[in-house]
């Protein structure tokens, strides 16, 4: 019930009536980002990093917080997003708790939390106001911008709609549009905060939240974010010390099962549910090639000079058919577009913790810009 | 809050005193089962069928129940388990609520439910119920036990237990242990269940009846049963007729969301919860290697002529490296083992729908014997 904003957090203002794709406008909404490095005088270096369904925009360290960020080990001097040379920006997601505007924000039009009020968030609208954000910054090209994951659908959604707004992509285990594993994993774990009566129609707050469903909605998304041959790696059958934690019959035994409630109990209260729902709807509903295109159609009319498209062989929830595809869409549209299959065994999340194979991979494409 | 048993079940009453793996015991407690085709006068004949998770022991129809069973293309006269040639008999596995004894049944020596005061279910106790049935059916020696998914648990410790009991086996889409990925997801279906309210320890009523938990742990089954592939193909993004069922702004609006819907309503009310509990635990806990073996070096201990290991590409559940394990370790052990991956696209469930590939694998291995 609450936004979570790290400390050094910036905003920019969205223009008052900000349309929304579905119906409905937005006054007084804002986004959030973080910057690292410095703009050039031609204002040619800048890249914008458009991130996953719950990351905020603080990607790593910079001189406005020092905590250690959700991408450390990828954006920094001589990283492989080297902020040596590039001015970076993330940007915290539109119907985000994290700093931009969404459904656990004041609505400055009722003095109240928009809650179920906010309208219907997209795809397209994350884009349009990350699209606001680098123009307001004094920005006319970005070099690169780079979209992990849900980031990697808005990027698709921003350069369709804002032809020539950057040069070249890097597409990090995204897609151009939701298949029907993903939607049935999402309507899953939405149903789950739905169905938890504390949910209560959208209004909660922190004395009666909705805890169970977040934790099981939390609980699938992990299972789906990492992959069966790494869990055979790392957890095998390993049992818990203690036994059956609690005396509980049915209550946890197994290592994997503790690994799961850990990130349960870190997420739970820490993401808020309303924003979790809006977001997640927004990723079943993209599909870039809407309008009878189909995906591989609407990838062709994006207009951008070099792209990269990296995925894993692990990953269940955004399989990695759907990064072959972006190159080649991207490579119909005349991008010089690459396609780079990477042998994680971490699934989806991989871009988060396998940095060794991650970090050449991203670092060389910026190298050759 | 019931059992489900359908017409024409028989049953086989098991020993008072029976004891459970894990401890304690059951009196008055009993087998269902059904059978097809003729036992031979030297009694050689008999193939014994070992069910997943939730089917009863009406595997097709016979003279007792004309209704079509759930592998009805698979049993009967001319087909791949051929009744012309074969008796088979199916047993609905101890702890279910589908005839033989579980947590919904009545515990004899307190005339009420069981609930969770039935004794912790083992795979092995299921195996051991099955031995007790085909020795009370006056077999010696089966031709041939085959076993799907949890039923191919089931097979391995019924061989394992009682050296001799078969000449050939069959496992489909089984495992020798369960592995971490799917620990994770039937211990989420489990906690799905715990958390509804009308769960209420197991005690609840059909007017008080943990429904939303139900449905939630049959929708991640359904997702893990079947595969992204197949629902590529079968839904793709088409939308319900009715955009966003009953008004409800997180409603159901894609196909696959109704898929997943409808089984679960056409499972939650016919399928007892702590039943569904019991069956599940004990597949976390099975591991054939237990006690420092490995699921490899418990396979090498069981001794049988002739095995067939069958799994599918696309099986998230159980995958097919499972079946593969299988196939080497019955050969390990002696057996003249063979494995026939499956490119069917169905993933676990394959085994239910797939029968133009499944059932050429499996006749041929039959009509070898």
């Amino acid at each position: 019930m609450t936004e979570f904003i790290p400390p050094g957090t910036r905003f920019i203002p969205l223009p008052d009536a900000f349309a929304m794709k579905r119906g409905g406008t937005l006054d007084g909404a804002r986004v959030a980002y973080e910057t690292w490095g410095e703009l050039s005088p031609e204002r040619d270096n800048a890249v914008l990093i458009l991130t996953g369904l719950s990351p905020d925009a603080h990607a790593a360290s910079n001189e406005g917080n020092g905590d250690a960020g959700w991408w450390e080990p990828m954006v920094g001097p001589g990283k492989p997003i080297d902020t040596n040379r590039w001015f970076v920006i993330c940007v915290n997601s539109l119907g985000s708790c994290k700093g931009s505007t969404g459904p656990a924000s004041i609505n400055a039009s009722t003095g109240e939390l928009y809650r179920l009020g906010f309208p219907e968030l997209s795809i397209e609208d994350c884009a349009d106001s990350a699209a606001h954000a680098v123009r307001a910054l004094g920005i006319g090209t970005l070099a690169c911008v780079i979209g992990n994951s849900m980031g990697g659908m808005v990027s698709l959604a921003f350069l369709l709609r804002y032809p020539g707004i950057a040069r070249a992509h890097v597409n990090i285990s995204g897609a151009a549009c939701a298949l029907p594993f993903s939607i049935a994993i999402r309507s899953l774990q939405r149903e789950a905060i739905r169905l938890d009566p504390k949910w209560n129609g959208g209004n909660y707050d922190d004395a009666s939240y909705p805890e169970s469903g977040m934790r099981m909605a939390r609980k699938l998304g992990v299972i789906t974010y990492r992959s069966a041959l790494e869990w055979d790696g790392r957890f095998g059958r390993v049992r818990l010390e203690s036994d059956r934690v609690g005396g509980d019959p049915f209550g946890l035994e197994f290592e994997v099962e503790s690994y799961l409630e850990a990130h349960a109990r870190r997420f739970v209260r820490r993401f808020d549910p309303n924003c979790y729902l809006y977001l997640s709807r927004s990723m079943d509903w993209f599909d870039l090639g809407e309008a009878g295109l189909g995906a591989r159609g609407g990838l062709s009319r994006i207009r951008i000079e070099r792209a990269l498209a990296i995925g894993v062989h692990t990953d269940i929830l955004f399989p990695l058919q759907q990064q072959q595809e972006i190159a080649e869409g991207l490579g119909d549209g005349g991008a010089n577009a690459q396609f780079i299959p990477l042998e994680s065994p971490q699934g989806h999340d991989a871009f988060l913790v396998d940095i060794a194979r991650f970090g050449p991979a991203v670092g060389a494409f910026l190298a050759a810009l």
